[in-house]
């Protein structure tokens, strides 16, 4: 398959898509997919469904498979799909992988191996190496997932290095989610010029991201303000920018003074009237009711809206 | 099912058994089986299968599963065997604790959802409590799997006393591998008299452990030391007690020396003098060869053998 065929990359906002859940705790594809259709309709540019806010670890691979499907069945084009599909299991980490790529996703977001701690670089590589290998697609598209806070498992510039020399195809950028500015900073000065997409992890940094020639941002937050998000993205060289930036940093500041991702399912569930959304698998728990109460309180404070949810 | 017939519950040395795998890092039922019948002939009481040294968390469920069935099929007794069943994903869990109580196994080791990090007791309760409701028999014990420095989602005190209220019949014991002596103290201390189950992490705290009315251990130095620590666990009011866990204390610093679960896999190699058994899965690496050869001699300096290995 030649470049040209191939679908443009992902760039501006990216939804790490919630994922909500019936009261028995199975996902509901239903509530996911008009999600979805909400995210794209307000602007994201894709969808990276199955990320750290989409409790995506907490689900088997067979659940993921059968959303990945019900979406795609579903009329989302692929081509905004961008699932994470690492996995502590390299079987599980190829299945995953290999059926997003058969259905036409635009690439995938791959956490390490997180179980393992203070493992090498040569591990590493290894593991994303078999992935790639055993694949063995040409529309492969592997965008690295750096959460250190969460999977204590760094992606380090050694081992990106590495990876883009052996793979400057399949390796096609990185989020990153260390909350380090300085570390997205590196990330861009190292290799941006090389193709290598930059996405920040959190909108905080999507205005210093794209003036320092990143991709955009992949933030749990788009869950819940897709559209001002999206228009600093578009609008970025504009006069407004700086405070439009601000305006972002206020609503997730008020996010993140709960638990995010039940805040973020908070959040859904009080605008679309639909209490159902409010269900968190476990190890997580829902918000308190006075966590609730404040959440969106804050947010009613600043003019906060969620137009078309309904 | 009357608790006059039940198994016996697990006590003395349990191995987490080494998962052996092909060149094409697919797991090898016919090598695992084998070892499995040697540590239970160097006197293991148990086998802890799908442990952390088994490199568990990088198979996927279904390879688990089929390695479960080989092991019973191949005439293992199941009431020898404590397979690990915790996962990230609670339907993950669930399925390979319902399969190990429908195979007639003793137990099952359980770690925490292990991806998010700093959740709260309420939501771990949760998480235990969802895996031991939807298995739903009688047969299952459960022995919760203590490992901050690796899973870095700790079993306290608190949650430990939910679980033992909720499901006093179900909530059989723990595995501590916190590496604290002060820990395990508080455990039997806290638990031991309520026919709560403690297990050392580790056999440096074989001794210290039975004197404190512990249960035994579950370590990982058994897949390649099992009859020395075996015979102290069964020798532990005796005169030589403290000579011999210094004897064992000799072997696992020159195997800790080394990344321990590679080192392992090295000296089973050596000693059946079978190669294959070198391989782990990626993230892990094989070690140096200067670091092979560091930890065999090291070993035979100390007149370290595998008897009946070959």
């Amino acid at each position: 398959m030649s470049p040209a065929e191939r679908a443009p990359r992902p760039a501006g906002v990216l939804a790490p898509v919630l994922t909500p859940f019936g009261a028995d705790l199975a996902p509901d594809a239903g509530r996911l997919l008009r999600h979805c259709r909400w995210l794209l309709a307000q602007g994201c540019a894709g969808l990276a469904v199955f990320g750290t806010t989409s409790e995506a670890n907490s689900l088997s691979v067979e659940e993921k498979e059968a959303l990945l499907d019900a979406l795609v069945e579903g009329g989302i084009d692929p081509s905004r799909l961008l699932p994470g599909t690492g996995a502590c299991a390299l079987t599980d980490a190829v299945r995953l992988t290999r059926r997003a790529v058969q259905r036409g996703c635009a690439g995938v977001l791959m956490l390490p191996p997180f179980y393992y701690k203070a493992v090498s670089e040569d591990g590493l590589f290894r593991s994303f190496a078999e992935v790639i290998e055993r694949v063995g697609d040409d529309r492969l598209r592997v965008y690295l997932y750096h959460i250190p806070p969460v999977a204590q498992v760094p992606i380090g510039p050694g081992l990106i290095e590495r990876l883009l020399r052996a793979y400057p195809k399949a390796v096609a950028g990185i989020k990153d989610s260390s909350g380090d500015w300085n570390n997205t900073r590196m990330l861009l000065d190292g290799f941006a010029a090389r193709g290598f997409d930059v996405f920040a992890g959190s909108e905080r940094f999507l205005l210093d991201n794209l003036r320092g020639g990143g991709a955009g941002c992949i933030t749990a937050t788009a869950n819940v303000n897709p559209g001002a998000i999206a228009r600093l993205a578009r609008e970025w060289r504009g006069p407004e920018a700086d405070a439009q930036q601000a305006g972002l940093n206020a609503v997730r500041g008020a996010v993140e003074k709960v638990p995010v991702i039940a805040g973020l399912k908070e959040i859904v569930a009080h605008h679309a009237a639909d209490p159902a959304w409010r269900t968190v698998r476990p190890p997580l728990s829902g918000l308190a009711p006075a966590q609730a109460e404040g959440l969106l309180s804050s947010l009613a404070a600043l003019g906060f809206s969620m137009p078309g949810l309904r």
